[in-house]
């Protein structure tokens, strides 16, 4: 074992602070990462103040991760000593069940083991994120980072990236599409990011009509204010696929209503409360509502890899450890461009 | 034009009577059809009570026809005079659109005709079903109907038949596919011999133990009783396929949680009010929720010559045009198995 620092939140209603860590000795399978930059995502938030349930504490956060290989176990075949390596949301799962011989680890049918606020395999080993100066994670669920990109901007695309990267993939976005993307946060600005390079034509569909001129430095074709009625009206019947990235309880009939015959709505965002739904949003126009979450591990290293062959990385505001709580408030208020990163170098002066 | 007989509803708290039809001379592309039966569907119940809203009266409901042709313009090159014919729902569309040009009239843009309380395409003349001796269609929406079958059967089939046909065929249901079908009415039976038919493995879920029975003698492989929430828990990811047929007000998310990972639930009914759904219900298990209306006239032709080759039609209880007021009492109380057909000699008399 060795101790590594850390923060962690001890309990929901108390900040995050400083926190010494045990990691284990790197097994025969294992990698182990010296942490270089991790995204702070909002789940991050809902875990540390358990307003999804069942967070163990102390927890240590963090799964948008991207570091350099320290130390490798004697199996050890696709990562060495100096590699530039990334982990995002899991950090393992059964393997032999229905859906991880899918490649659809996060939907393990024996519970894959979340990066943070969860168990190994074991289910007795509890599991510590990103928010930390290093971590050891089985060979399997560490993905190969190219270095062409800045790494502070890689980090994000972990979860954010790939949560936005699968449903495109998914619903087989190409060329040509009309695709739409509500709300511009973490999520959002990577949506949009990531659609338009597959050469779909991509709407912001917003509330908010001063994200018009950052929807189009990201590459939006279009911008459309939801609060106009007459725009929502003109716009029914226009899109092919809809990514909802919303937390905050909306109307999604509002938004059916814009889809093409056969068109697709994805919600990625939870909203607290459960939402109404007519059947006729759907039966009209053959409709579909959908889910996604995050991807499995083989579809993460093809969006890292898109994402190095493209030069796709999130925009970020770079912060230290010690701000960590700040970052958190700033996140609930919707203030930051898209995502902040903490520089780990800050942990371990 | 032509008299010809029918039942109507002049208002919408006023039982159906007889009423005296004006059938138009068949043009060029018309068939003119002798209607043998003609189905009961609830959508027709729905019409005459202007339950839906929008109602045009007098009302002549009906759209699950099956008669023979007596009478063709002279550009009707697919059917002649003596041919077993149907016609379903629709009785024109655009043509030209986005959607009847992929043969989804049903979702033609300019909307299309409906067989009864809709307008033909000039947006001006009414329509009347098939609760009539006689009916003139355009050639492209009469389809061929196989002598083989019992007629009566085949008669649902037009709008029973292909409402339930379709989603199975979108969602490509192929042998040992899990297919679970919610209520066993009108629609349910039907679904229940097709996707047997299809080769898939049939569950039906029910509320009712006495359904049990009957949902074994139409082709079912398993019953489940939705009641017995042990019983739920244990099908938790069972199913690829849910095909929902029920109308009344009912908890998707208690069947959502039935799907395998990927799997797809088609609403068919339309509950009076919205549902609740909670986003985590597709999230998890990246499902979706989506709709389905009848199917185009290229489908509906394939759905007929598939039951023709299959031996299916649907169970029917036999009525003559005079009983129409109690066949609808009897439709709405869920009393009839499994669908009333009226036998239009009965009118001609």
């Amino acid at each position: 074992m060795k101790t590594v620092k850390a923060f962690a939140a001890e309990k929901a209603d108390q900040p995050l602070g400083p926190f010494d860590l045990q990691r284990r000795t790197p097994g025969p399978s294992d990698v182990e990462i010296e942490i270089l930059y991790c995204g702070v995502c909002h789940s991050d938030i809902h875990t540390a103040r358990n307003e999804w349930g069942g967070t163990i504490y102390p927890v240590v956060p963090g799964h948008e991760i991207v570091g350099k290989v320290t130390a490798i176990g004697s199996d050890v075949k696709n990562h060495k000593v100096g590699d530039t390596v990334g982990v995002g949301c899991m950090v393992d799962s059964c393997g032999t069940c229905g859906n991880c011989e899918e490649d659809l680890e996060q939907f393990c049918e024996k519970g894959m083991s979340g990066t943070y606020s969860s168990y190994l395999q074991d289910k007795k080993t509890v599991t510590y994120g990103g928010y930390s100066t290093s971590i050891v994670v089985t060979e399997k669920f560490v993905l190969k980072v190219s270095d062409k990109l800045p790494l502070e901007g890689v980090a994000p695309l972990l979860c954010a990236g790939i949560t936005t990267y699968s449903p495109l993939r998914h619903w087989k976005v190409k060329k040509g599409d009309k695709v739409a993307v509500v709300g511009l946060g973490g999520l959002g600005h990577m949506a949009v990011k990531l659609a338009s390079a597959m050469g779909a034509e991509v709407t912001m569909l917003s509330r908010s009509p001063e994200k018009a001129k950052d929807a189009d430095k990201l590459g939006a074709h279009h911008f459309e204010l939801t609060t106009d009625l007459e725009n929502m009206k003109r716009l029914k019947g226009t899109y092919d696929l809809i990514i909802d990235t919303v937390s905050a309880s909306h109307d999604y009939s509002a938004y059916l209503n814009l889809l093409r015959t056969d068109g697709v709505m994805v919600l990625l965002g939870v909203p607290p409360t459960p939402e109404q739904i007519h059947a006729t949003s759907l039966i009209f126009g053959r409709k579909s509502l959908a889910g996604s979450l995050i991807g499995g591990i083989k579809e993460t290293q093809e969006m890292l890899d898109f994402c190095a062959e493209h030069g796709i990385v999130s925009d970020v505001e770079i912060i230290p450890m010690d701000k960590i709580n700040e970052a958190y408030e700033s996140t609930i208020a919707g203030d930051v461009h898209y995502r902040f990163v903490i520089d780990m170098a800050s942990l371990k002066d």
